[in-house]
This record gives C-alpha cells, structure tokens and sequence, in this order.
C-alpha cells in the first residue's frame, strides 16, 4: 500500500488539480442551486443569493466553525468570480430545459468527494480530532445545499428519503480519506476520497439507493 | 452571603460534575430533537442531523460568535459522540411512545439551565459585557432549537405563544448567573444558575405559565 | 475629485456621526423586524428575537465570517441595547397602525446605504478583497432580513419580484464606497455610498421598480 505518488505526481500538478475540480465543484453547484431562483420565479437577486449560497456556502459554514482566518472563499482567488459567474448564467441562458443541466448534476456528483475531502484535509491542518474532520467534511459537501434548501423552504432534500445518496456519499468520501491520510498516504486519501465520494453518488442515484427511513 | 464552596466541593469535582450535566443534557437534547425526524419521516441522515444540530448547536452557534477557537463541543472530547449516539438511538429504538421519553424531557429541562450557564460563564471569560453574556447563554440553551425547527420547518417554539418558558428560563438562569459572578460567587452561580433554570422550565411547563403576546 | 473633508470635518464627528446614522439604523430595523412577531401572533420571546435579528443581525453575520473579533454589535456600547429597546417598544406600543411605522421605514432606508458601506469598510480594513468586501456590504444591510424572514418562514423579501431595491441598492451603496476608497478618498466613499443606498432604496419603492426576473 506504500504508494507514493510525488515522484510521479508533483506538488503543484495535485495543487493544480485540486483547484480545478474544487472550481468546477463550484460552478455546477451555484449553477444548479441558482436554477432554484427559477423555479420559484424569484429575481436576480434570488438567483445570485442561491447561487452563492450553493456554490460556496459549505466551505464557508466549515470554516466559520473552525476559525483559522477568514472563510478559504472569500480570501482565495477564484472562488466568489466562479460562483457569481454560474449564478448569473442560470439567469440569462434558458438551461433548465436544456442538455446542460445533465452536464452539470454530473459535475456536481463527481465533485462532491472532492469537497468532503477538501474539509475533511482542512480540518486535520487546523489540528482537530479525526472524528470532526468527517462531520466537516460532510458539512462542505453538503451544507451549502442544506441552506440553499432553507432559503427556499424546503425540507432539505439530505434529510428527506429521496433515492441517491448525497450526505452518506460524503461521509463515505471523508471516511476513506481519514484512513489514508492517517496511515501516511495524504495523497492517496485525496484521491481515493474523490473517488469514492463520486462514485457512490453517481451510483447510488443511478440504482435509487435510499437510507433506511 | 459569603458562600466558599472550594473547602467543601474541590475544584475537579465541580468541573466534572459540570461536564456530567452538559453531557446529560446534550444526550437528552439530541435524542429529542433526533425524534422529530421520526414525525416527519425522514431518513437515517435526518436523524443525525436534527440529533447534532439539537444536541450541541446551540454552544456552536454561541462558540462560532465569540471568536475565541473553535467550538468547544468540536474540539472537547465526548460532546460529539454522545450527540452522535442520542441521535442514532433515536433511529435504532421506538422511544417515541415509550417511557424514556417523558424521563428525556425531564432531563432536558433539568438541564437548560446548565446551558446557560456554560453560555454566561464562556462569554464572560472571554472578557465581553455581561449583557452580552446573558445573550450568549440564552443563544447556547435555545439556538440549537431554533436551527431544528428552521430545519423541519416550524416557527421556532420559543417564539410562538406555546405554554413553558424555554428562553426565559434560560434568561433567568443567566441573570442569575450574572448577578452571582458579580459579586464574586463564581460557583455559587454556577449551582444558582442551572437550579433557576432548570426549575422555572420545570415549573413553568406544569402550570402551563405563558410570556405575554 | 480631490476633495478632502478633513479640515472641514474633523475625524470625530465623522465617527460619532456614523455611530448615530448606524444606531438610528438598528433602531428601525429592530421595531420594523419586531412587528413581524405582532403579525405572526407571537409571544414577547418573539418579539426579541425578531427584533435583535432584524436590527443587528447583518452586521454580526458580518463579523462572524470576518473572523476579525466577536462580532461589534456585541461588543460595541449601544447596538445591543438600542436593538433591544426597539423590540420590546414594538411589543408595549400599538405602532402597526401608527404613523411611527412610516417615519420607521423610512429612517430604514436612508440608514441601508450606511450598513452596506460600513460592511464594505471593515471588510476592507481586515485586509480582503474589494470584491469580498462588496458582498460584506450587501450581507451587513441584508442579512438580518433574511434570518429574519427564515424564521417567520417567508421566502427572503429580497430574492422574490416585489417592488423596491433593497439587497441591490446596499450593492450599489457598496460599489460606490469602493470606487471612492480605491481613488483615495475614504471619507466621501462613506458620504456618497450612504447617499447612494438610502436614495435608491427611497426610489425604487416609490416608483416600484423591480429586478428582472
């Protein structure tokens, strides 16, 4: 199991690539979430605080709990530019009925590991017990969606026993990376969580996977 | 009213008599708040989430405004945990229509103002206003409620006309809390505190006492 | 451009005008948010909570993701007092069908445009991005409304169609302040994005106009 990717895989390309899934995470996220605001016929307004809030909302609840500086969203470049930038497409193009939307639940699924992971590995650097890393892995995978649910008055839709997966794929996802990382495998543990995270989404919603009620 | 306890009740026991409480209530709260997720039908995940958010959210909301680390029911030992087995002993057992619930509700009150104390005391520690204290110790018995209610989507219960002091139980044991500290009691407001607020919650419910409207 | 208020106006009655702007602000949105528990049949809990939310809410939620400190409104003399005695004065006085409430909803527009540029400022003293510290703005004069509106269970009055800016005149008010803060010129950032909001927000609602939807 003694895999070690550096030679292979420099720093800065896992870097890299971190930063481009993370963003395109963020995009499908706030793209989707913005579509909501359409649905319920709500203004620009509606569609940019969706947006927002289901883009980069996990992230910032995560770090608003663990209070290492300001939340990664509003400091990093990249971020608040991409989730404004979705929110605003969902309101000029007419995605909803189009091939897009597709597209996009697919982005989200296969990012959805990479946000637990991101908050899973977030809260080990910050120095907390590996059992909260997990629930802050869950809450950046999913409480942006959980206050996007809010916001419009729903049930958020992880508490409700629809068919897929979504908290249970993150946890899964930050499982898999606490194992890793804590048998020496950092690496490793980004992947495999990714992976997994992912994976059980896209499955679990193709084969209808419902928690027990 | 020169009260020492210290020669009497040694300082380890008192911590440890504190923390025996706070984790009763934290048990008792998320087991509760984990059973609206019965009524409602939802899923596993429902459970935990409403089980958490109830059992130890009020003291993350009231940690996460104070700025002064992380949430101490993220980093102590044993908050999480115990929130997280209340929660799945919800899902796992027909408590709803057995006996433990009424002992559950008991203990939840007995335990509110507990709470509150923890929520006065921390904030004073830190070094702000006791007026923001007594604030502080309402939004640590109560926040967690408000969040579980905003989550299943009711009017938060301590703001409808509904019989028992919830807030106002809390706020008593606060005052309470204050005025003793104040004077330089620190223990004797810690035992004030949680016995005001516990009883009047008690009280309060049995004789169907209600705040104006 | 260059015009600097210094020499006419001294940097104390700058501050001690945008405390008394800023306290009128509370105020109004503390009674306004407080009537929403007279609506709603609530009891005087209600009234609090609603009026604490409505008044200083934003500006906590503000602080809370700043991470710069506990949040001014709790630590600053005044803000939690001022917002206090707005709650509990809507709950004693018949105001809804007074004429206070005009005098109120106005005083509440003219002071939107001071909590947008006093959120754009702070976000800009910490050390953030314009861009961060234009959604610092919106999220000081907006934010309490939506929690406000979560708790009462309405769709947040800023993401639906109905007549008058309100998250877009603070957008604008925050715009302005950067523009004027990145050409050197702090003080007139502060004058013109307070004037900026609070006519626009005056406006819109008189002429009814609407976001697109």
């Amino acid at each position: 199991m003694a895999i070690d990717l550096t030679p292979v895989v420099p720093e800065e390309v896992i870097s890299l690539g971190t930063l481009i899934v993370d963003l395109v995470g963020v995009f499908a996220g706030s793209v989707l979430g913005a579509l909501q605001a359409e649905r319920r016929k709500m203004d620009l307004m509606g569609f940019l605080v969706l947006g927002l809030v289901s883009g980069i909302g996990g992230g910032i609840i995560r770090d608003t709990l663990l209070q290492a500086g300001p939340p990664l969203a509003l400091v990093r470049p990249g971020y608040l530019p991409v989730a404004f930038v979705g929110a605003f497409a969902a309101f000029l193009f007419e995605l909803r009925h189009g091939p897009g939307v597709k597209l996009l639940a697919t982005l989200d699924a296969l990012t959805l590991g990479a946000f637990a992971v991101a908050g899973t590995q977030r809260t080990l650097e910050v120095g907390l017990h590996p059992g909260t890393a997990v629930l802050m892995g869950v809450i950046t995978a999913a409480g942006g969606g959980i206050v996007r649910d809010v916001l419009t008055r729903q049930t958020p839709a992880l508490m409700r026993a629809v068919p897929g997966y979504y908290a249970t794929a993150a946890l899964a996802a930050s499982l898999v990376c606490i194992v890793f990382s804590q048998a020496g495998h950092p690496k490793l543990a980004l992947l495999a969580g990714m992976f997994v995270g992912g994976a059980l989404r896209l499955v679990s919603l193709r084969l209808g996977w419902r928690l027990p009620v």
